[in-house]
């Protein structure tokens, strides 16, 4: 038996008295010596179980006169969160619902990859190389803009997509939501005006709305901004910012053409407009396609990114690349608000994952295998009478309407009661113009969901005609 | 020879051709099964070599056609970041000064541990079991309150301090920092009027500031706030909330009285006032003092805490306890502006490294080794003209006044070009009335130190003679 099992076995001989109450709150428990006699255990194996038993919060110490229960000696029940059924279904319900799903609830509607299409071995591998770093690593608050070397590769792979900027103009940031909430805190001010695209990610309008920001949009085409309505907006309604995404837009799966691109540039530098270019699926890309920052050289356009796509949400880091100045006062506000930017550890961990010899294999095998189910999943849900809007070149969204002005939020409501979360399309509309929509999760849709979309999309049905 | 060495003599030989300009930017490089050939080595070995100069960004891959030299296939040098001796003396200034001081830089105004003082064992013993985690824990986006063991763990050992709240009423977040910063937002505007103790931690002011709060500020005394100043800035001021530390005061070492405590609390009920308690320092108590949310309740008191001072700083996990319908909007509030809280993967190392039975331990040796390191350091400062302003119970500050008023921002000034950040008494200070007092930290301060303190020391004395 080893030492280990035998602590347990002291473990559980103390929580079986307990719940049987023959040892009750405040009663001091048997001593050291006394136990490990009775027990036929070392003293050492007893101060190691009432260790874990301390630590557990079951029994705790009083220096000098031994070990007794706690007042609440009993692990506290788990409790199920479940499905919020009642709650409103507004740009925080998508969100909420798919993080805070039980392991039972399924999620077409969210916004990353199954755990088992990630690099998680190559996780794995540098968790362990990680333990044995030095131990500043392990315990220290880090540099304030973040780890070099993680900001030196981010800086070799924009590169690689025609961005220049060296580690100098990246900060490092707990995610790419805090990433832009930090740019909205240096350039906003409550009441400010922004610009977003109708559709958009759903959660840049949770995150404006808590920075108290007037949020207009501009319909979005296949191309990028409808551009007269952009120059409109511009001088009707003088933003102050555009929030947009580059390389694979949210939730559309559209990619900004060169032309658009150049105009938007040419706009924005007209009326002084500052540009966000959130481009967290630009691995996703087959080849290049335009982007601003690379037109721009972040002089107005700042770039925000992330590898909670493509290698883990779990590790929380994301990015911001702007002018230097920029940086610096993003930087001083990183730490006012935050004492610093995302855990040292895990950025060990992820420049380790990152510069593993397999990161490109996963990413190459990876867009493979999403460009065959996007084919798949686009033929299915042909057959459902639902389009994409567009064919994406890339990623793993689909963006879709539903046949017969079916109601797509009423479709998810009725869903979520069957245990599977979806995304209906005016979450993502500052119009509230994309009641038919809904964006789909390739990796996540599975043939259960799809005959789901029939019968309610079949019910939809008989209730207009009737 | 094994794998990874042969696949690094393959790396070697291609940076060396890359450094010697025998294959320049742009380059084709040589075929993996003529490389093989050449080099006697199999072609996967150079497959492997191939990737790791990919993710290095030193070569790119085209789909069918080969491995070519990147543009820009010098690494960075790496750049040294320096101390900042021009900039201004203020709240963010010891801060920045101790996150991104240089290896051969002292810190003994930071308000962390040594990273020997740690418990570094612990920490890697819980990296390698995660890395054997479910992929879900690795991967995927947390529940948006934060692991759910963790949460009651803090629930239990807030129960140990007197403090009744259940896992539903804690929320997990990136810092303690970050749990103030969230706060906040949820209960503040732009212009409203904030309390805080005069000294207090320094990051309240810069916090406070980039939430355009106006500071007002309370006299402190060593038994808490002043109750008759504080009665009068709730009556003239009217601040919407009081931030203040308990368990152990930052700066001062302090503890609130019971008396004092129960006042503040009657003062915060009379004119509704909310109370922020950040007790960051509460495990470093060698007994239980009062403390404000065990005496309301969660009413009108929120709780903030981290084991950032204990555990590790790498981690970057805080919390904050308060009222379930003020959780739920912070959780809110949250997944808004940080898509969730602390990273997955790093809850689940704190809270394999808390219950793990050494942790008790590791925190009884932190105390005593600390009593010891106080008493030493009172000595020597002491000896220097140095006197803590009260004797503190517990943690690693003492809060000292210099003799003949010397001006503790210039010693700081002057130490910075030394290579030592100390913590000046006006960073602290709202009022500015500090300037002749220092913070120091015990278990950073060295003899070199105090040998400089003694010079700066006599230098001052010798200049207000002349």
């Amino acid at each position: 038996m080893t030492e280990a099992t035998r602590r347990n076995l002291v473990v559980e001989h103390i929580n079986r008295r307990i719940q049987s109450r023959t040892l009750g709150p405040g009663d001091k428990l048997p001593s050291v010596r006394g136990l490990a006699a009775t027990l036929q255990v070392s003293a050492s194996t007893v101060v190691e179980a009432y260790d874990v038993l301390v630590a557990e919060g079951i029994i705790w110490a009083r220096r000098g006169s031994g070990f007794f229960v706690a007042d609440r000696a009993q692990p506290f029940a788990v409790s199920q969160t479940g499905p919020q059924l009642e709650r409103e279904v507004d740009s925080l319900w998508v969100a909420r619902q798919s993080i805070d799903a039980e392991n039972d609830v399924t999620k077409p509607g969210c916004g990353w990859l199954p755990s088992d299409w990630m690099p998680v071995d190559a996780l794995r591998r540098a968790m362990r190389q990680v333990a044995r770093a030095s131990s500043a690593v392990l315990t220290d608050y880090g540099n304030a803009q973040g780890h070099l070397e993680l900001r030196h590769l981010i800086a070799r792979k924009l590169h690689d997509q025609a961005i220049e900027a060296g580690p100098d103009c990246i900060l490092l940031t707990n995610s790419g939501s805090q990433a832009l909430d930090l740019v909205c805190r240096l350039l906003l001010s409550p009441g400010d005006t922004v610009l977003v695209d109708d559709p958009c990610y759903f959660n840049f309008h949770a995150l404006l709305r808590a920075h108290q920001i007037k949020i207009v949009s501009v319909p979005f085409t296949p191309k990028g901004p409808n551009l007269a309505a952009l120059e409109d907006i511009l001088k009707d309604q003088r933003p102050r910012l555009y929030l947009t995404n580059s390389a694979l837009h949210n939730p559309t799966g559209a990619t900004l053409s060169a032309t658009t691109a150049h105009r938007v540039l040419s706009l924005a530098e007209t009326h002084d407009l500052i540009i966000v270019e959130d481009a967290i699926f630009a691995e996703f890309e087959p080849t290049l396609s335009p982007r601003l920052a690379a037109l721009d050289g972040h002089n107005r356009v700042l770039t925000i990114g992330s590898y909670s796509k493509t290698l883990s949400a779990s590790l929380r880091c994301g990015h911001i690349v702007a002018r230097r100045d920029w940086i610096e006062a993003l930087t001083d506000l990183q730490v006012a608000t935050n004492f610093g930017g995302p855990s040292p550890m895990v950025s060990e961990v992820l420049h380790t994952a990152l510069t593993d010899g397999g990161y490109r294999k996963h990413m190459e095998a990876l867009i493979s295998r999403l460009d065959r189910r996007r084919s798949q999943m686009t033929r299915e849900l042909g057959a459902l009478g639902l389009k994409p809007w567009v064919k994406p070149r890339g990623g793993f969204y689909l963006w879709c309407e539903f046949p017969n002005q079916i109601d797509a939020a009423s479709v998810a409501r009725r869903s979520l009661t069957r245990g599977a979360v979806f995304a209906p399309g005016n979450v993502f509309s500052a119009s509230q113009s994309m009641s038919s929509f809904m964006r789909f999760n390739v990796s996540q849709l599975e043939s259960g969901h799809l005959k789901l979309l029939g019968e309610l999309i079949k019910a939809g049905d008989t209730a207009d005609r009737t």
